[in-house]
């Protein structure tokens, strides 16, 4: 865990060393940038509000918090059978699965627990091997995120020049992954080898995570960054201020339709108006291979959500219609290049993403 | 003024009936819709803070309140001789002048007002005919502006199908404009000939125009209405559910670029990409015909409108910098047609806005 040790903001923690056993922290983005507040539990119900409530949110951190659910879910069962114990982890299970209808980090890391717990069952392992089991793979789940990051971050800055100025949607850094980020993450890195870069911050409406986190997680870094309003992206671009263009991910289909934060596919559009590169910057672990087209199912929050901000302030009529869609889809011919920990995509999609992403883990 | 007397929402109005002497009344848009206040004033000042600080906002308003602010300055100057009180209304001109750069209609009001009383002053009129002229004309504009807008909706309604989804950016609509509104007054008309029609209107960062006053005028006329922010054009439109875009106009040139609240020119890229009809509705006032392109000064306000919501909640790190442009500009290859109280323009627009504007009043 050496390598975890090392980054300044640590989204998500397991806590091995108490007390009174394992636990999950985790830093409640919600509360960012007012205050920064970390939770705790035990309880892998809790986990799962914290997901669907967005404390802990971006599909990779998904994945990783879903991942040590399932852990908590073992390590408190009380099962007194390896059977039993495999019960309560499907109950958990579909309980963790329930948060979140996008992001495809989610479903990836709880199967890929729920396999290894599995192969356990089967060979007849005891109780306490699979607990351990459960656990380890969750820790392995948020290791490889970390190192993930890195390497797509490294691969990444490649395709950013000294002085580029990159426009960033959502928050697709640190606080949406276990560590370093992906869109981030590839700033980071560009950084790191010493290229000067400006970033564009929108502030991503409703849940303004692009405000609230993307310009905390920057300026923490010393990281140049300006804020915009959702509906400046046109604008900017229109003035040439806008060199690249680089988001995360929550669901990519085996031919390269993106699901990302509702306003990437209006940035996309722009973007290629204005033939500004537009990049997808997302572990193999977000590609949904038994999916194509834009079938990808879009989750419908609440709207309260837009009738106010954040539920601190009411800025319409009470009782006022709203959609509240959470994602939208870019088809694959807006997109420039996806990046992964694998390597870079380019089109033709189908192809490239079957090649790169089947040497999946 | 009987047709004044007859429409429900009164952004703005002449006070000639009270005791101490004329007065302007209007609706502090910037309290909407939590409280309707009315604010009152004899001073030509407080007009010019009025639509600097936006309690008076939206291009035809805009142009009314300037008139009714060299009225103020007019009635009391308390000047002795012609020449002072010219003096006196160039020095009012030059206050109002300087609240708002980019709405044209503002410049078109003042000189109109202006040019009428230099003909008295050449004609040799003393203090009382020069004021009751500034007076009349101050009126005359803001029935017009009415007279033009029921004109522009009649005109623009053709346009409109039974059964039509309009999405909206900003407002347009009474609380832009004397009465009725552009967009609107498209709407408005399109119903009064029986038509059924939605609205979608885009919440409008950063001051929530769309969210604000676009929601509560329509709903309080029953006009069925959806909000959305401004990220989510990109997915309806994806879905099919926009079939028209009108939005008004601030500023537009004599070959038709149009200068309107930040995000329109995104919506227009977004329209043309979906096929989706996208339509200006602006009074022939809006038509600079001195300059050409994309040469209109955009303002830029104070970045605090974009670090919080309405001056009430800090959404990001204090000291972020932001970009704040106030307007964008939309070229006329994106534009479906302009309609004008004077008909509807469509391409080639050089030619077609010579053709109507120049039988301007």
């Amino acid at each position: 865990m050496e390598l975890l040790e090392k980054l300044k903001i640590k989204p998500i923690e397991w806590i091995e060393d108490d007390s009174e056993g394992p636990k999950l922290r985790w830093l409640d983005t919600r509360l960012l940038p007012w205050e920064e507040v970390y939770r705790e539990t035990r309880d892998y119900r809790r986990v799962a509000v914290a997901i669907k409530s967005m404390e802990i949110r971006g599909a990779p951190a998904i994945g990783v918090a879903a991942a040590y659910g399932l852990a908590l879910a073992a390590v408190y069962s009380n099962s007194k059978s390896s059977e039993e114990l495999w019960n309560k982890l499907q109950e958990a299970r579909e309980v963790l699965a329930t948060t979140r209808p996008t992001a495809y980090n989610l479903f990836w890391a709880l199967n890929r627990v729920m396999n290894k717990a599995r192969e356990q069952l089967e060979r007849g392992s005891d109780v306490d091997d699979i607990i351990r089991t459960v656990v380890d793979e969750a820790k392995k789940i948020h290791i490889e995120d970390v190192k993930t990051n890195i390497e797509l971050g490294r691969i990444g800055a490649k395709l950013i020049d000294d002085g580029d100025t990159i426009l960033t949607h959502c928050n697709a850094g640190a606080l949406a992954t276990a560590a370093y980020g992906t869109a981030e993450g590839i700033m980071r890195a560009a950084i790191e080898e010493g290229k000067r870069i400006k970033v564009i911050a929108t502030e991503t409406r409703p849940l303004l995570q692009g405000a609230r986190l993307t310009v905390w997680e920057l300026k923490k870094e010393g990281i140049e960054v300006k804020l915009i309003t959702d509906n400046m992206v046109g604008y900017v671009m229109y003035k040439g201020l806008v060199d690249k263009v680089i988001v995360g991910a929550d669901r990519i289909t085996a031919d390269g339709y993106v699901a990302n934060k509702i306003g990437t596919y209006m940035i996309a559009v722009l973007a290629y108006r204005h033939k500004v590169p537009f990049y997808v910057a997302a572990p193999t672990s977000t590609f949904d291979m038994s999916i194509e087209g834009d079938n990808i199912p879009i989750e419908e929050r609440d709207p309260d959500e837009v009738r106010t901000i954040l539920g601190k302030l009411l800025i319409t009529v009470k009782d006022v219609d709203v959609y509240n869609p959470a994602f939208d889809i870019t088809p694959p011919e807006l997109v420039t290049a996806i990046i992964t920990e694998k390597g870079i995509i380019t089109p033709p999609y189908r192809e490239a993403i079957a090649r790169i992403v089947k040497g999946k883990r």
